[in-house]
């Protein structure tokens, strides 16, 4: 088990019920791929949204990104943390 | 005060003595910017760093990271958290 940060470009305007539906939807199906979604942020102004996990790999991650409906743009295993 | 999340390009090869060396540079001095940096991740195959903070303004923020010697490529609120 790794952490990862992903990244979601272009989601402007998003609204915290949207954006807490999004994390629902991954938290509710995340166990199917071992993957573990700890932390979300998003910033409505430029769109970008931020997922920090705990997952097997980057692909499990972005299985469980894509069968939410939200595919991520960018996934990084973040080795390193303080 | 808010959060925001901000990235760091080109880090490629960042070890983890030079990634904690740059936290620790950033923790010195934030309080002069009444900022302060909750929390940092990196990966070093892609040179992304993302570092969260709590913060009076995007500009007091990357006032530290310049300060520190490491000026952020992104700095975005993050007022929607999960």
């Amino acid at each position: 088990m790794a952490e990862f940060m992903d990244v979601h470009h272009g989601m402007k305007g998003i609204t915290a019920e949207q954006f807490m539906e999004a994390h629902k939807a991954d938290l509710a199906i995340e166990s199917q791929e071992d993957v573990h979604f700890k932390r979300a942020w998003a910033d409505p102004g430029s769109g970008e949204v931020y997922c920090l996990s705990e997952a097997p790999s980057a692909e499990a991650v972005q299985r469980v990104h894509e069968r939410a409906g939200h595919k991520a743009d960018e996934i990084h295993p973040v080795p390193l943390t303080a």
